[in-house]
């Protein structure tokens, strides 16, 4: 219904994680409604957005500059790095304001059932990285999931001879469960806790 | 996070139903992490999907001819208008398959509470169109709710002396439910019983 355009944005919305075939048409006819306040409004952001956003150099954060806004911060403790999954873990942990380092986006876990190995990963970046002696510590904060936990044993032993400790997030995140999802105390708890592997 | 470009887009899909703050960041990492196969055809569905697609000054649908595809379709019987409240409704209807006549779109409901009147929705256009002597039927198939039945009584009253038999869906229709939502199955035997007010 609407037309080839309708059903070509329906499909394009219903790929968003959050929206199915059927929320999507009700996004786009909320979107017709709303044409003015809405509907151009997300295009012209969509594309800004497309144009000015680009993966950081050094740590994979998604930011306007390059480096990013943390990287070039020089009130951040740049002896630590926290290695996280993804960039949403990464804002998850700056919006709970409970780390002052640096981080490092693996942009995935190891996954023999996926095919994603350590190539497919920033592992070589952040030993290289770990490597600098300004680097103290490195901080895994991969998910508590079975793929984040092999992950992090992988990146502990990619980083032996680096100079640097490694300590991972305490078991105050639930098993199973997702960065992205927890709360400022959780999240802080866990990082507080963090015991030296 | 991820500079203002991403804070106003994530606020933008914020606004659509069935996204909320922390989703609508999801989806944001989810597009920039699709750009090329996402979030670029995405802005560029959103623009020609504004382009094209207008309102049907005939029935109210949406659509990108003008009139609509359903009022324009010399097979569709001509002596029967179903009234719904929005364009959903009416899409709803047409995947059921279940109605061979045009459609009257209302753009809402009678509601005191939000100061919708008679004048806010396309009633006088309807009455304009059932006082033709080719229509011989006004089926009202506005939502179960307390102001979809309200309108279907205001409508039914602004009806008399068109010379047309009005109609009300059956109460097949979950009383409280939203026609967007049901199964064909419903929606087909609340078609077929439908009572003569």
């Amino acid at each position: 219904m609407g037309g080839p355009e309708v059903e070509r944005l329906a499909a394009l919305l219903a790929k968003l994680p959050g929206l199915g075939p059927r929320s999507a048409r009700r996004a786009v006819l909320h979107l017709l409604k709303q044409r003015d306040t809405l509907l151009t409004p997300l295009a012209t952001a969509l594309e800004e957005t497309a144009a000015a956003v680009s993966t950081c150099t050094v740590c994979g954060n998604l930011d306007t500059t390059e480096p990013c806004g943390i990287c070039r911060d020089p009130q951040r403790d740049r002896s630590q790095i926290c290695v996280v999954e993804e960039v949403g873990d990464l804002w998850a942990l700056e919006r709970a304001g409970v780390f002052g380092g640096l981080y490092h986006v693996l942009g995935g876990t190891l996954s023999a059932l996926d095919g994603v190995g350590p190539e497919d990963l920033r592992i070589a970046d952040l030993v290289t990285r770990a490597s600098d002696e300004t680097v103290k510590e490195v901080i895994l904060a991969t998910n508590a999931t079975v793929d984040g936990q092999t992950t992090a044993h992988y990146v502990t032993d990619r980083l032996q001879g680096a100079g640097v400790k490694v300590s991972r997030l305490a078991l105050g995140v639930p098993v199973g469960g997702e960065l992205d999802y927890l709360d400022e105390g959780t999240l802080g708890a866990a990082l507080k806790a963090r015991r030296e592997l």
